[in-house]
C-alpha cells in the first residue's frame, strides 16, 4: 500500500491459509534459531540488570517487524529467560520483575491472528504497535531490549528515481536491482542509507542508556555482485516473469515498470558505517550468524522456496497487480527458478546473515 | 467464547459492515459524550501534574473494553487535551510530555479494523492490549489514568449456578435474570462482585498513585425491579424470541436454556460497596452522568436500538447458536419489541448512567 509520498505499508500474508507468513516462516525460524545462544550471551554479558530493573518498574522489549509468529514468540521468550537467568544469578528474585512487550509491524499486519496464537503461559504483558518502525513508535526511554530479525532491510518505499521516467535511476524493465545499471543501485543504498537514518534516531530516543538492541539482517559480502546471491538473483526471475506476461497482454507493462521491491541488503560495512554516523549506539558486536551455509542436504525444496517467497511478497504483490494474477504468476515464477541454478548450495556462500548487537550508549 | 471453566470471552461485532459495532454505537457515543466536560473536569481539578509527569517520561493511558472505535478514539484525545491543557496551566511545556494509549479489549476484538481507524493527527503512541480487564493486562504502576466507559457491566462469564440444572439458580427458560428468582439475580449480584474485586485488584496494581480512573455504567437505581429497565426487559423478550424458536422446533431447547447474557446492571450502591471494599481507591465521585433521559424526541427509533443490540449481543448470540438464526432471531426479536412499551420515553427513567471518578490511594 503506498500513499501519496509514496510510502508503502505492507505485511507478510496474514492469515491461517496456505499462502499465510504463519505457515511460511520456516525459514525465518532457522535465523530465530540461529541468533538465540547470541541473544542469550548477549544479556549475560552486558545486560546490566542492577541498573536496568531498578530504575523502572517493569522490562519494555519491543519486536520489530513481527508478523503473526510463532517466530516472535520464540525470540520473545529467549529474551525473558536469558534476563530473568541472570537476575537470578544475581540474586534478584524474578517473581518480582515483570515484563511488558510491544509486539511491531504495520498497521496491515494481521494482529488479530498475532493476538489469537499468544502463547498462554507467557510471562508477560503483550501489546501490538501498529506502525512503520522508520519512525518514533514508542514514548522516550520506555524500552529496554529492541530487536529486529528479518525487518531493517525492508525499504520505508521504493527509491523515488528508481519509478521516475525522467530520472537515469528509472528501472525499467527490471523489478529490482540486482542485474540494474549502477544509479539504480545508488538510488537503493541511499534510500537504505536514509531509512536507517531514522530508524536509528527513533530507536536511540526510545531505548534507555544501556539498553540493548539486536538486529538480523541478510547481508551481501563485500565484493559480491548482487546477481551472485540467491535472493536477489530469484528477484529477478520474478521481474522477468512478469514482463513475460506483459509480454502476453496478460498485465501492462506499465504496471510491470511502475513495480520495485522495497527492500535492500547491505554489505555489512555499509550498515555499519551507518550505525556509527548516529553515534548513539555502541557496536557491541556485528558478524556473521554463524548459520551453516546452506548444504546439499539442507537445501530448501523450490516449492517449500516458493511458498516462503509468496508469503513474504505476496502482500506487495497483490497491493500492486491485484490477487487475480497471483497464481499465474507464481507457476511462471516457480518454473524460472527451477529452470535456474539459482538455489544452489554454492550459491547461497554469497549471502551472510549478519547478528548485530548495540548498546545505547548514555545520552 | 467460553472455556473449560466458562469464562467467556466476546467482543463487539467487529469489520467494517452494517451489523458491526463500528457503524451502530452511536448510543455509546452520547455516553462518551456526555462524559467528555465530567473527565475534563476530573483532570483539571485533581490530575496532578507536577507529579505524574515528573516521575516517569511519559504518561499511560488505558480505555478498557476500546471496541473498534470511534468512540475510544474521542474519549482519549479528550483526555490527553485535558492533560496538556493542565499541563500548559502549570507552565509545563506540553512539547515535551509524551502520551502512550494502551487499546484494551478481548483477544476477539477487531483489533485490525481498531488500527487501521487510528486518527491520522494523534498526538500519541498506540498500542493494542488484548485480553481480559478482569485480570492484570499492564505491569506494576504503569498506567495514569484508565476509562472504561459501557465496560464493566460485561461479567467475565455467565455465573455457574445458573446453567447448572442442580441449582435452585438454574435459570430455565430465561436467558436473563429480569423476571427470575432471587436465586438468580443472587447468583449474578455474586459474580459481578467477584468480578469487581478481581477487576479493582488489578487496577489497583497498575495505576500510579494519585492516577484516576472514570468509570460509565449504566446501573439500576436503588428500589427499581430489573423488568422495569428498558434494556433489561428487552433482553427478556430476546429469550421470549428464543424460546419460540425452540417450540417451533427451529432451534434446540437445550441450546436456549444454557445461552444466558454474562452481564450485570448493579444499582449505585452496590457499586460504592464494592469499591469500598477493595479499598484501594479514592471516590472522588460517583454520580448519574447528567445525561438527559430519553425524551418523546430522543428515543431511538426501533430499527437503531436493535442494530446496536445487534452489534453488541450479536457475537455472543452467534457463538452459541451460530449464524444461521440470527436473521430470523431478530426479525422475531424486533417484532416483540416493537409491540412492547419496554422502550417509551417514561421506561428509561428507570435507568441511571453512572460517572464514577476514582483516585490511586498512596500505595
Amino acid at each position: 500500500m503506498a500513499d501519496e509520498q509514496g510510502t508503502v505499508s505492507f505485511a507478510m500474508v496474514g492469515g491461517d491459509g496456505p499462502h499465510s507468513y504463519r505457515h511460511n516462516s520456516s525459514y525465518q525460524a532457522g535465523a530465530v534459531a540461529s541468533a538465540k545462544a547470541l541473544i542469550s550471551n548477549a544479556i549475560a554479558e552486558i545486560f546490566d540488570v542492577n541498573h536496568l530493573t531498578t530504575s523502572s518498574g517493569s522490562i519494555g522489549i519491543a519486536d520489530l517487524g513481527c508478523s503473526v509468529g510463532p517466530n516472535t514468540f520464540i525470540t520473545v521468550k529467549n529474551i525473558i529467560d536469558s534476563v530473568e537467568l541472570k537476575c537470578q544469578s544475581h540474586g534478584f528474585g524474578s517473581q518480582v520483575l515483570e515484563f511488558q512487550v510491544f509486539f511491531n509491524d504495520h498497521v496491515s499486519n494481521d494482529f488479530n491472528m498475532l493476538f489469537k496464537s499468544l502463547p498462554n503461559d507467557r510471562h508477560y504483558f503483550a501489546a501490538g504497535v501498529p506502525g512503520s518502525f522508520h519512525g518514533r513508535l514508542f514514548p522516550k526511554a520506555s524500552l529496554h531490549f529492541v530487536n529486529a530479525s528479518y525487518a531493517i532491510h525492508w525499504l520505508s518505499r521504493v527509491p523515488k528515481d528508481v519509478v521516475d521516467e525522467q530520472s537515469p535511476a528509472w528501472n525499467k524493465g527490471r523489478v529490482y536491482y540486482t542485474n540494474a545499471p549502477n544509479q539504480v543501485i545508488k538510488a537503493y543504498s541511499a534510500q537504505f542509507a536514509r531509512d536507517m537514518d531514522s530508524f536509528f534516531e527513533a530507536r536511540a530516543q526510545e531505548l534507555v542508556s544501556g539498553g540493548l538492541m539486536t538486529l538480523v539482517i541478510p547481508c551481501l559480502p563485500v565484493g559480491t555482485a548482487p546477481s551472485q546471491s540467491p535472493i536477489m538473483a530469484v528477484a529477478d526471475l520474478l521481474g522477468d516473469s512478469l514482463l513475460d506476461m506483459a509480454n502476453m497482454g496478460l498485465v501492462s507493462e506499465d504496471k510491470v515498470d511502475s513495480f520495485n521491491l522495497p527492500s535492500y541488503n547491505p554489505t555489512p560495512q555499509e550498515l555499519e558505517n551507518l550505525i556509527k554516523r548516529n553515534g548513539c549506539f555502541e557496536i557491541v558486536k556485528l558478524e556473521p550468524s554463524g548459520r551453516a551455509p546452506v548444504t546439499k542436504e539442507t537445501a530448501p525444496n523450490i516449492q517449500m522456496f516458493m511458498s516462503h517467497l509468496r508469503a513474504a511478497w505476496g502482500g506487495l504483490l497483490v497491493e500492486h497487480f491485484g490477487v487475480e494474477i497471483m497464481d499465474d504468476l507464481f507457476v511462471r515464477f516457480t518454473e524460472k527458478v527451477a529452470d535456474s541454478s539459482t538455489l544452489s548450495p554454492s550459491s547461497y556462500r554469497m549471502m551472510v546473515e549478519l547478528f548485530v548487537l548495540l548498546q545505547r550508549k548514555a545520552a
